[in-house]
């Protein structure tokens, strides 16, 4: 068994132990290791070893692991696995991870694992599968201390003690404190057990009764966890009966998941996330799925310059400037689209403040159209000599940052407004729409300014 | 007191209840709201209100105020209070929070605040200034419990019950074990207080021993904390002893700050969050930092088509297409720089698999390459129906495809080794490669087949 650190690195000795059947030392290094040396581990193994590493280990261990490395390894493990062994690590994940497996995987996979589950276990993970994923009902795990108000302290604690073995496996260790009806009163915590003389009863010491309805929004709970302290909060459903609770680091893992997507969109990794071990097919086809709409938007832009060929040809030289004027637009906008995504994303601003955007982005927009009119202005003038070249490309510049701003940071927005993904769409629509713009301009004010230009 | 949610954003209620100093209302309201709501609320407030507003609340739900919103709101307003009023919040800060406000404050704003503590408050809140922000030390509260070891059940729990006040507070109720030389031992729940006989020593319980060093990195937390359920870990010094505690919240909540600056900084927003709050000048100042950068960078790679001017005078045609092979390879790129950041965060790729890395998107590259170019290719010989021209802006796209996405999987893996921030730098390298190359493909091929693209 290496004891360093740095020998987690060392794949084949992993290999070799595999091949070994080295349970133990296997089991060592495994429950030492963290997230991302788990990750690198697995992403490393070819198929046939993580399967049989998997088998070596406990299943708890197993669902640690497939719960620590990204979901699309886990899914394409899982499927490999045999559904026997599959469903003994099933058995040990939490029902929230239980439900986004079961997303994930081929139905007739899905259904070979639950056909082999308790009839009761599966009846519940088939019920937790239609609550939205990214809703209270899709967050929650269904494994929490449930007890009923007329408990005294002193009951409390011998319920405790009797469940042991099952609630040692829990996440969280408040009491969810429900009445006869199952009707969710509030919670008492281990803490506050320790605190109390053993005849109260758990009515008398409710810390706080905060729960949220099975369909509220991950966007309310992260908010909600956000400002508050609390491990994990209840959910009811319409009659305020439990159903299960919401753990904060479950809405936190979500949220960044969510994050994380919406900035791999904006890059143009569509459909999810992409790992190099993929297949290459499947990985060309995600890119080009974006690529392949982006080139034709861009087919559009470049029309704009088609249009304008007699002017092109008399002024050669412009034809320097076009992809600095379009690419230098993209960026202004796209600074002011990263900055009302966050601002989206912190709740700092609301999708129907537009107006108040416009007027802010307006302002920077003028100011750095200004400047950057003036550099490329001058490059042009410092080039060519002549004074009326700086003005064309430096005024079509500068007209195009202040739109393009302006654009950048309203669009978010009005995607959000109408419920269209912002992240997926705000860049192509800006960089098409100030391109056409860009090139337009440049071209148009050579147009005008056509008898100043002869012989550049 | 409004108790419909929409209400939160009644904003003139609150400008008005502020007015006439109705402070019960606005602390229901403050104590309902959640992060977003309240992010909402202050960044919409004017300066004097948000200082009012603060000043009429109790200090702690003011400290709770300003964790919850954005750190650079957090800063301005701390400025704008008299130093009285900011010391009566700061006092009710945790130790984290204290030492990132003194850091984002001015040098003297600082000091003011520092010289109104408690001696010993002061010193400790200097000492921790002093680790790395994303460091172990960084990070730690130091608010916890602390038990010696020969401690029994009995004695944890009368002790707990006699600084029930103080320990309150706290976020992490776990017991912390120490020897008599503060060197720690391991941990105690409150859950294994129940369990146990109230004669047992408090070092027969302990259920696990994990400590890390003060000078321990985030990602090393982040990824242990990531695989262990952990809700705090305890932090040592080079002897052994305990110097405080890293919360499992903190270090994700810090880990999600990291990867929205590095999402912020890839789309060009650098030097920190903006938020439209912010004074104009500093927004543009800041986005023109990178833009002034980026013209320069352009202007070099333009200069490629100025030194090929001849050949685009006899095919103007190929003005259309410069623009379009620019931007199609800076996407191609970006997808690429995507997955690595992605897959370097994650821990599925270390920087020196640079050789691995290229050969995955080799192919990849090529695929697109190849879709590409035959797209774009088509394009251009229907519009003007010679098929050398399609070959040559075809050619030259699919070549510049498979240099940007092999050029963009590897770059952020190249620098990271180099230890330069990937996600600022990768972007404007990647993009001034491709332009200057894909300029000269494009202009050189069409030199070589010259005499059959003549009059388009």
């Amino acid at each position: 068994m290496p004891n360093d650190i740095r020998l987690l690195t060392d794949l084949e000795w992993i290999k070799l132990q595999i091949k070994q059947q080295n349970t133990e030392d296997l089991e060592d290094l495994c429950r030492e290791a963290n997230a991302r040396e788990l990750a690198f581990i697995m992403s490393h193994l070819n198929m046939d070893d993580r399967v049989a590493l998997l088998n070596l280990l406990p299943s708890e261990l197993g669902a640690d692991i497939l719960q620590d490395i990204p979901d699309a390894h886990t899914t394409d493990i899982i499927s490999e696995m045999e559904v026997a062994d599959a469903v003994a690590i099933f058995n040990e994940m939490e029902s929230d991870e239980q439900v986004d497996l079961i997303i994930d995987l081929e139905d007739n996979e899905a259904e070979a694992i639950l056909s082999e589950l308790d009839e009761e276990d599966a009846a519940e993970v088939r019920r937790l599968v239609e609550y939205d994923p990214d809703s209270a009902g899709g967050l929650m795990v269904t494994e929490y201390i449930s007890l009923p108000d007329d408990y005294t302290v002193q009951d409390a604690v011998v319920n405790v003690k009797a469940n042991q073995d099952e609630y040692e496996d829990y996440q969280i260790k408040y009491l969810y404190v429900t009445d006869q009806h199952n009707t969710f009163l509030g919670i008492v915590e281990m803490y506050d057990l320790i605190l109390a003389e053993p005849n109260r009863l758990l009515k008398e010491l409710l810390s706080h009764a905060k729960s949220f309805p099975v369909h509220v929004s991950l966007d309310d709970l992260v908010g909600f966890f956000e400002a508050h302290d609390y491990r994990g909060v209840a959910v009811i459903d319409e009659k305020g009966k439990m159903l299960g609770v919401v753990l904060r680091q479950d809405a936190l893992l979500a949220n960044s998941e969510k994050l994380t997507k919406e900035h791999l969109e904006s890059q143009g990794i569509v459909g999810g996330e992409e790992l190099r071990t993929m297949p290459v097919w499947l990985r060309s086809k995600r890119r080009l799925s974006w690529l392949s709409v982006n080139i034709f938007l861009n087919i559009i832009a470049a029309s704009v310059i088609a249009f304008h060929q007699d002017t092109l040809t008399s002024v050669i030289a412009l034809a320097v400037f076009l992809p600095i004027i379009s690419d230098m637009s993209g960026c202004s906008g796209n600074q002011a689209v990263a900055v009302s995504m966050r601002e989206l994303s912190v709740g700092t601003v609301r999708p129907r403040e537009v107006f108040t955007v416009l007027w802010q982005e307006l302002s920077v927009g003028l100011i750095n159209g200004l400047v950057l009119g003036l550099l490329i202005g001058i490059a042009a003038f410092l080039w060519k000599g002549n004074v009326f070249l700086g003005m064309v490309v430096g005024g079509a510049l500068m007209l195009n940052t202040l739109v393009a701003v302006s654009l950048g940071g309203t669009l978010p927005l009005i995607l959000k407004g109408f419920d269209i993904d912002p992240a997926l769409a705000s860049g192509p629509i800006l960089t098409t729409i100030t391109d056409m713009l860009g090139f337009f301009l440049t071209l148009t004010f050579a147009a005008l300014a056509l008898s100043h230009l002869g012989g550049i």
